[in-house]
């Protein structure tokens, strides 16, 4: 690999703790093994499991990177064997971790080609809350045109790719939001409704809106109570996917009478698990049905604050006072 | 509608009650309406439900009968507007109540000819129990050959036809019991694992039968601690269909993270309140797919009792002992 450096800098988890622990170290450049590429990260997205990570309660999966980060956009400069995409190429993708570093390996599968219309920072914003949204609304929760999205959530960097994602699919959008700002953010993307969680009833005003229906899918971050009042808030039929527990805690009661006699689906999913197969299969349904939306405009990140990579434990310090409305990004 | 006399039989609910409350009446012969057969009964199935409408604690929905009797079988005696069946006809048909009498009133587009493989009686213990295995098991969980279903209550009416029908279509059928009659029993129809739920964990066994993997579909009439342990005993992306709360509650607790990682779906579905249009979509899919097994003789209700029309409160008695193994039926 000519021109390559020997090493890099990344930002490493010094031990389990707060921001602060977030700290540059000198590390390898890795190299790429067949099937993978090596990118120079121009941006990496910041996730909710990187400080999930960095606080010691959610650790890397075995054979995976022990530096943070989920998602990359940057430029190819090494290929393994078999690889397709070239040096050069401008890709985004869903990474094993390491994403906070100059240089990551993605799988040569789950890297997207960025389109013009987005820059290398919304680039980096986009695959592990694109995957997230695709895979979770639309493949598990069937979400379909004409149907109503009830989104927890709503002004967080999935909740914002929701709300944009389901209006250009031509479902209604509900958030649920806690406070004005978020709430005018999510109106100003297309959602049709914005509840502050704080000051109404979610399940009251998800009634309200749907003419006594309720919602066809709920995408839902926080568990605890919600998940008996997701019952209530549930169409006949409805889906509700859960991919988080912001609440604090997965344990909860629920009604399952509810669920059996509105015969609700309640399932959910984690992303970072996935085989490389399911991650390839996702990636290239996006291509097919998403990148196109973004080509053209009609879907973009909404970006709430880029931090230099050095600086990372701010951008950890950012997400954790839950101010933040969209995605939070390191450049590198 | 020559020949047919102006009052029948029936056994109705005086009062919300023990069995004692069912008692005989004499009641004018209904009347179809379009789209409506008249069926002199010969056998009416007993089921859970009918003993809950008893009790007073699951009315009959508007518009149906108040007697209870959720299955018939019978001849056909006269037609409404546009019914395709003829007088004489042998037919089983789930009703929305009023089975326990003389002559019932069926949706045209719910009836199924008896197949000459079963007496009077078998095919008055097939239609509720048919269409509850065959939407709950294969159409709402999806159940494929080689995959591994998992019955609580296997000797149940439910039990024995699901047992049957998964074991057709070429799963591995693991049921939990009570007892070891049941567990015998359910081993002759084709179990090939019965765990006797007061001695063994259920949860370990189903790991174990299945080389750590879970079960891939289960359905659970049981509810309370059953349902987080459902979660345990599911494999990845496991189906759980929820048809009852025989526990007697159906507010529980889980950890809903075991959900979320294994990416399991909860559902279930009661079938009283589906539309004619539903229900008829069932049978027609029965008609295609069940129906060949039961004329070929490899399906056939395990029939537990019969009992005279006028000895329902009998019939309800041995119901509540739970001592049952297969259906009981109401001899016309």
């Amino acid at each position: 690999m000519p021109n390559l450096p020997a090493q890099m800098t990344v930002v490493a988890i010094s031990k389990p703790g707060g921001p602060e622990v977030l700290v540059p170290e000198t590390r390898a450049v890795p190299v790429p093994k067949a099937g993978e590429i090596l990118v120079k990260v121009a941006a990496a997205g910041v996730n909710r499991p990187d400080v999930a990570q960095r606080s010691g309660s959610y650790p890397p999966p075995p054979g995976a990177s022990d530096l943070p980060g989920l998602e990359i956009a940057g430029e190819v400069v090494a290929l393994g064997e078999g690889a397709k995409h070239k040096i050069g190429d401008k890709v985004m993708s869903l990474v094993a971790g390491g994403g906070y570093a100059q240089y990551c390996i993605a799988q040569d599968a789950q890297a997207m080609t960025v389109p013009p219309s987005l820059s290398m920072q919304e680039a980096g914003a986009i695959p592990e809350t694109l995957m997230t949204v695709w895979h979770n609304v639309f493949e598990r929760g069937a979400l379909q045109a004409g149907e109503t999205l009830l989104i927890h959530g709503g002004s967080s960097g999935i909740g914002t790719m929701a709300i944009q994602l389901a209006k250009a699919f031509g479902a209604k959008v509900i958030v649920t939001v806690g406070s004005q700002d978020k709430a005018d953010a999510c109106l100003k993307l297309g959602a049709d409704h914005a509840v502050n969680y704080k000051t109404e009833d979610f399940v009251e005003a998800v009634k309200k809106a749907t003419g006594g229906n309720g919602a066809n899918v709920i995408l839902d971050m926080v568990g605890g109570d919600y998940i008996d009042r997701n019952y209530d808030a549930a169409a006949v039929e409805g889906r509700i996917v859960q991919i988080a527990f912001l609440s604090g805690t997965p344990k909860a009661s629920a009604n399952f009478a509810k669920l059996m006699v509105k015969r609700l689906h309640h399932t959910g999913s984690t992303l970072r698990p996935r085989s490389n197969a399911d991650k390839a299969a996702m990636v290239a349904a996006i291509e097919a049905k998403v990148l196109p939306l973004l080509r053209e405009g009609r879907v973009k990140p909404l970006m709430d604050s880029t931090f230099p990579l050095e600086k990372a434990a701010d951008a950890h310090r950012r997400m954790e006072t839950s101010e933040h409305i969209g995605k939070i990004v390191l450049a590198v």
